[in-house]
């Protein structure tokens, strides 16, 4: 640190990524990534007249891309915020909507700790049930003799499925927290939502719900991690603040590939349920081979499984992965420690997996 | 604005990007954009088997980036921080050091005005000398009997050279600066030093200075505006502060392709220098030729010139050309509300837009 440094940034820990290694090829099974390449659309996107555009700023208002979000998600373009990732998109929703504070859960994305220090955001953070599911009365506040709720007096974000334990909410959940909380803004965090079994997201909802914002990345459904590319959806007014934040901050916040990529993405809907269906398949076998190894694997709506077993402590289980080439990732969190999380990935690599725990356990 | 937004934001005035309108080809000289495309190793970057690995997420560390940058430029990797466009730089680096307020030109960037008070920075903004230089003196405060300078108890931004005007500072000025400020950073923003006659960056002065700090950009020189990649030098100490606030707030800040692409584009030192040059040759070419229709034209260092006639007012100028399918950048501050802003751009851009130039006066 240097002595120039803001002192109010001076005790923040920074967010960890899940690590890279290049000492060997791992079957890498540790940030969620898809294993499946972007669609034929994307790739075909990415050529030489494309790059020699490069020349030329990114549209500020990235309207092209606006309009197919608008298209695919079924709202207005006037609904949708584009972030550089999703976590930018959440990072502004924090600025814009923190002034009271945010509540979580204990367990979920490490992120939102970090960008809440980071803006000096007062955190009230929940306790998940033993059997790892949100308790939704925690978000709700005190029941009034009329049957309403009195809210909790400050923002919340809900990863939905959660991470890392992949278990989700209803949508009537999620309805109950808008209307408790009108006076504050709700984040429903669907990083995950494509994998659902039954796919719902809670963007339907917001068309009732003013205070309600929606999240979602092209990283993991639409296999382009390395593209930057998460969105928001909302009502136009909460839109408008976080558009005031960005253009007060990165105006060309998506580089023109990506946003270009990002358009392609979302016009081949085949692929893309072909691909999530075929997550789900994995997921399915995997969680039935890991039970039948006599692991405890949470009920995931998610592109992972978050799995322990009786026989072998979570973090020797890693390492022993790691030792032989498979990467998982492991929380140092004592209420978790003995989970991993497991990403889905190809069936021959839920194959390797499967083989490498056999021979460790 | 939403009944959620939060007070401290309330007042923001986003930056407004140059304009990029649709309803016809224009001559676009407003933007500061290249007329060439990226290198060639640019353009072969992008492609098809880059587009399947977006499937992974890009490098948290951006390793390759750094370490080609450090051979570039000359410094270590630890000296190195990469940001989404310089504009992420800036913003990070007036996060990091604003906690005492900032200085900087009246006439300059806007966009720092508006980070300021994104992150409730005090300004203490001075004015340029009458020939639109920046008064040194202005940043050094008091000078003490033996013979050196009380700072001025605040953090400095200066554009060198400087935008819109286009004027430079020497290095020894920009030296007495960071000496004179020692318990603050200075920060140099070389958005468009290697569009000057001489191309002297202040990173040279880095290892003298641990205050100091410089930001370049790939969207100039390097025909990269579209890829969104800048990024800043300066001491280990200072890279680490900023690397802290990204690492909270975006840590995959960069996407693959732009990281690639920034890498294949600092190998080609010839067409780069190729490049720079041209832009040189042209600006000379139109330079005269403005003055040669009565001009006043600032001594511009970059890839722009700035510049008024008593024979036209600025903004009818502006309007006049627009009409006629150029489009060049007028700004609506009363000191320098004659000018225009005028991009340098191939030998044909320039010679319609003296030629249109002269049909209007």
């Amino acid at each position: 640190m240097s002595k120039f440094f803001n002192s109010i940034y001076k005790g923040l820990e920074p967010y960890t990524p899940g690590e890279q290694p290049q000492d060997k090829k791992y079957v890498k099974l540790n940030t969620n990534e898809s294993p499946f390449p972007p669609a034929p659309g994307v790739i075909a996107a990415v050529n030489a007249r494309e790059a020699e555009d490069l020349r030329l700023y990114s549209d500020p208002e990235l309207k092209p891309l606006k309009a197919q979000l608008s298209e695919t998600m079924g709202v207005e373009t006037s609904n949708v915020f584009v972030g550089n990732g999703s976590d930018e998109c959440l990072n502004y929703a924090f600025m814009a909507f923190g002034e009271d504070g945010f509540a979580f859960p204990d367990i979920t994305y490490s992120f939102y700790k970090v960008i809440a220090n980071l803006n000096q955001i007062t955190m009230d953070i929940k306790a998940l049930k033993p059997d790892y599911t949100v308790d939704v009365n925690d978000y709700l506040g005190d029941k009034l003799p009329d049957g309403t709720y009195t809210g909790i007096g400050k923002s919340i974000v809900i990863a939905n499925p959660n991470a890392p334990t992949g278990i989700a909410i209803g949508l009537s959940d999620i309805a109950r927290i808008c209307e408790a909380n009108a006076d504050h803004v709700v984040i429903i965090d669907e990083a995950y939502v494509d994998f659902a079994e039954d796919g719902t997201s809670a963007v339907e909802l917001i068309p009732k719900y003013d205070n309600l914002l929606v999240t979602q990345t092209f990283s993991k459904s639409r296999s382009m991690a390395g593209a930057r590319v998460g969105f928001a959806i909302g009502s136009e007014a909460i839109i408008q603040d976080m558009e005031t934040l960005r253009n007060s901050n990165n105006p060309y916040n998506v580089n023109r590939i990506s946003m270009k990529c990002a358009v392609e993405a979302l016009k081949d809907t085949d692929y893309f349920n072909k691909n999530c269906n075929l997550i789900r398949e994995n997921r399915k076998y995997t969680k039935l081979a890991l039970e039948q190894m006599g692991f405890r694997v949470l009920d995931s709506q998610t592109n992972f499984l978050f799995a322990e077993s009786d026989k072998v402590k979570g973090a020797d289980l890693y390492s022993a992965l790691k030792d032989r080439g498979v990467l998982v990732r492991h929380f140092n969190d004592p209420k978790i420690t003995n989970f991993n999380r497991i990403t889905i990935g190809s069936k021959d690599e839920m194959d390797i997996l499967l083989k490498t725990i056999r021979e460790i356990i």
